[in-house]
């Protein structure tokens, strides 16, 4: 419990350095969530004045949202399934256009502990950042731990490719 | 420390409950989040299983995603603001018809610390249920919290309410 405690105030704490960063520097963000359910958008929404820069999520637990609020192609669901590389690209360029932002990170996943199947493992998770610059970063991830500690886990890749993104803008000026 | 760890809880508990009652009489929900920003979503999406009856959130934390996303009309959010009763209900209607769900939630409010005016105080939060069996039901609060407490109370009565949609049409049958 302690330890689900110190991970929570370092997950605020992560959130908060990209609500700065987002906000010094002028740029807006969003979130496309499926297995996080939307815990990254609370995680942002924690911290005062993250208005500037976090404009919103859709969480897209189901296939037909993902097709329906992002636009999400149905084909491509039906070829590479929900939790893939592919999706998590048109989750993230759908809630970026939707949101009309600089950037967006997608989360799609099996957080557990049902769902597993051998190709895709409890714990499996495609992130992906499209960015209106031009900037595409995708990572697949495959976490040891638990449902809450699989989505944990997951939000801190998604805080952090945000943050990456940010800086890596500030050091290119 | 130790009672946030305590809210957080008996939040999880009470999603557990709404998860479980939903799944049980087959029923679909989705959430529309302001203030509380994917907070609802996140402890839905705690319980294993919830994908059955959770299909997803909007978290529409600016005018123009209110308006793009969930189709609530500019001129109401500019006659009432963001933070009433009147916009809470058509961010309800919105989402539920965007996620094609049996109910849907709204929550949108001044979380803190800053954002209050004499009208619209720090804590003061819209909720709106709207069921497709033709229930609506608003509530208006005023939270007594810091940011984080008040997020958490929103989410509470959020889940709460979704809770007794789902008990009254049990107990109506």
């Amino acid at each position: 419990m302690e330890h689900s405690e110190d991970r929570a105030e370092e997950l605020v704490a992560l959130a908060a350095r990209v609500v700065a960063a987002y906000g010094a520097q002028g740029l807006t963000c969003a979130t496309a969530e499926s297995c996080t359910g939307g815990l990254v958008g609370h995680l942002l929404t924690e911290i005062p004045g993250s208005s500037a820069s976090f404009m919103g999520a859709a969480v897209t637990y189901s296939y037909e949202a993902k097709e329906k609020v992002l636009g999400v192609d149905a084909g491509l669901l039906e070829a590479k399934g929900a939790v893939s590389a592919e999706v998590a690209a048109a989750m993230a360029a759908g809630v970026r256009e939707l949101y009309e932002v600089d950037v967006a990170v997608a989360i799609t996943g099996v957080a557990g502990p049902g769902g597993g199947t051998p190709d895709k493992p409890v714990g499996l998770v495609h992130l992906h950042l499209s960015g209106a610059d031009g900037c595409e970063e995708g990572r697949r991830k495959v976490w040891p731990s638990d449902r809450r500690g699989n989505k944990e886990l997951s939000a801190r890749e998604a805080l952090a490719m945000l943050a990456g993104w940010a800086a890596s803008r500030r050091d290119a000026k």
